[in-house]
């Protein structure tokens, strides 16, 4: 049996979004530039990829860019949102438990003259909301707050912020970094607050190398990457055709019988979660020890263990877990910043393994992980003290 | 009968491409950062399109670095350079002709405190070498020039150019744009002196949202996007399994059979070029007109005939064509900078198209693009002076 429970790393890509890959690939595999008419297929499907996703966040179509994928997404929001408005001001805000591809640009932006706030966070990993109240400026031109925590699956008080924000200055954009969240929550931009936000296609079982950038029609932004004047001068490059019709294809159906799908995912970690703290000397990080928490997201140390060890032995068993998080590249460093900042202790921070769902992720899988759990702990705790 | 003759805009994929990246989205879709036997098999997806990459190019796998693309590339080989190297000099070097994926960047650059020089070019978009060397300062950093030209197939002396900038200074980068050259033309970066090379994948009937920037072992370069830290700290994100994997599969391909692939394409031109200049009223762009040139890019002057009436009266019988470039998405300005570089006359420059060919196109295609021209070219302009 092969049970994936690494869905927070990458997804499977779905049968539809495989048959609209290959079609814009062989078939309709013009550039969306050309004038003729199969440039006008080509730009046919990124402009329904545009309707599909803008639907799914009730917002204008015109809003969406394409980009390569998350990553990128967020690096050109902050940098893009910080090039654009220098002349507002040089004030940044962050959390210290946002993944690399947020706390790196900022790093840069830092280099560049930029003042950062780093908001900390509580023990579960939540954001200290009235640490935002504080650390607001007048200068402060971005925010920047992830919806869902990629290691231990907290969901981040972004509402919250967005009001508070916009109370002390409707001019300081709000940036959110939704890679984790989008597909497992409705999200609706104008609603919230939220300016500029980012999603990745490989996240919710769309193609490797696609994600967008939400950008409200009354945000300043530069571009990160120039030339031929692509998406309106935004994004420039030959549009990833296949890549945003496949995204526009999973956003779409990530959202088709939501409901159905987020009560699975919230029935599969509720299974998930009464069997691991069944076993003995188990932990569970961020909200979920309160029954809270994204759907599809358990942190668990498991005290005694190395997380790598019973990673390798669930492995063998066909089972496929995160230690730390799986987008990070660096294999030399297990331990998680985010699980040091949330405060768990020494002992666990290398016993600490993620499990995460998805609205494909069946009961046998989770029984099948629980019962080798359950054989396998006890054996690598006892080969461990000898 | 249909004849794609834009293939400098973009390439129908490969069915071994296809393959390949339909194995990757459903099948061997894990996150190569992950540390389970999922990641470990997509890891060996991007080695082996690294290695099949370098084989074709004669250097070391570790350093091919996946993009997103052609302008990807470019943009990061110049600003990753500038950056890196700045406490060298503030001085670039570049060509009136290059395509908007560098002069942009060039742009930005200059108003970040670097200071450009733009070659001029000859009435053949030849690039006057010997104002590079006029142009090199020791305070010279980078010198970017492409390779072919995207628009009229010029072919810019970069072994030339790469010998005088050694000389001056064996500590100036040399970037190549070799997006149109790469898979037409043996590129050894190491003999010729190349410290950084571009190429995308649509261009090569690989995926779009592919490409890869060659990267001497010896160059310093900063990072465009970061991270996770993917890549080696070079390119951040999740990588593109898909893409990188059909990217390496165009590449090696293209150098399958490459001499009997590029004895093809030159009997494809020399077949359109005897034809073309049958008719009248008709002027060849660039060195093609004195049997020069990339293999697969024609650029015709039809004199007056408005090159989007053309261009429309084509497609309707199934051929598609350019004008100007295809990967320039400004659809309002028709009208090529590279052509008023080069010296074409005011009533020829909306007058121009550019038929581009593959190792895939037949003579078939080329006779029935001639017929078709040899028919409409004497209503159009007969329509045009009524």
């Amino acid at each position: 049996m092969e049970a994936y429970l690494d869905n927070s790393a990458t997804t499977k890509c779905l049968e539809s979004v495989k048959d609209i890959v290959v079609k814009t690939m062989t078939e309709d595999f013009g550039n969306p530039s050309s004038k003729h008419l199969k440039g006008m297929q080509a730009e046919n499907y990124i402009r329904e990829a545009q309707e599909k996703i803008a639907a799914t966040m009730k917002v204008n179509p015109k809003e969406i860019y394409f980009t390569s994928g998350g990553t990128e997404s967020n690096n050109w929001a902050l940098l893009g949102a910080a090039l654009a408005n220098r002349r507002m001001g040089n004030h940044l805000i962050t959390t210290a438990v946002e993944h690399a591809a947020v706390l790196q640009p900022m790093g840069f932006l830092e280099e560049m003259g930029f003042c950062v706030t780093y908001l900390p966070v509580d023990e579960q990993g939540t954001v200290r909301i009235e640490e935002l109240r504080k650390a607001l400026r007048p200068e402060t031109i971005l925010v920047s707050m992830m919806y869902v925590n990629n290691e231990v699956g907290t969901v981040e008080p972004v509402a919250e912020a967005a009001e508070i924000i916009k109370a002390a200055n409707p001019r300081t954009l709000f940036h959110v970094d939704a890679i984790q969240a989008y597909g497992k929550y409705r999200i609706y931009p104008k609603k919230l607050g939220i300016d500029l936000m980012s999603v990745s296609g490989h996240k919710i079982h769309g193609p490797k190398g696609s994600g967008f950038l939400y950008v409200s029609e009354k945000a300043r932004l530069r571009p990160l990457i120039l030339g031929g004047g692509q998406q309106k001068g935004m994004r420039s490059g030959t549009e990833n055709v296949p890549g945003a019709a496949g995204l526009g294809e999973a956003a779409a159906e990530a959202y088709r019988k939501f409901e159905e799908k987020t009560a699975h995912m919230e029935m599969i970690k509720r299974r998930f979660v009464e069997g691991v703290t069944r076993l003995e000397d188990v932990t569970l990080q961020g909200q979920t020890a309160d029954g809270g928490g994204a759907p599809h997201i358990v942190s668990v140390s498991f005290r005694g263990v190395r997380s790598e060890v019973l990673l390798h032995a669930l492995e063998e068993r066909g089972i496929y877990v995160s230690s730390g998080s799986a987008c990070s590249s660096n294999k030399k460093l297990p331990v998680s910043t985010v699980l040091k900042e949330i405060g768990v202790e020494k002992d666990l921070l290398e016993s600490t393994v993620r499990f995460s769902f998805s609205a494909f992720t069946t009961e046998e899988e989770i029984d099948y992980c629980l019962e080798q759990l359950q054989a396998l702990l006890p054996v690598l705790r006892k080969y461990r003290r000898h």
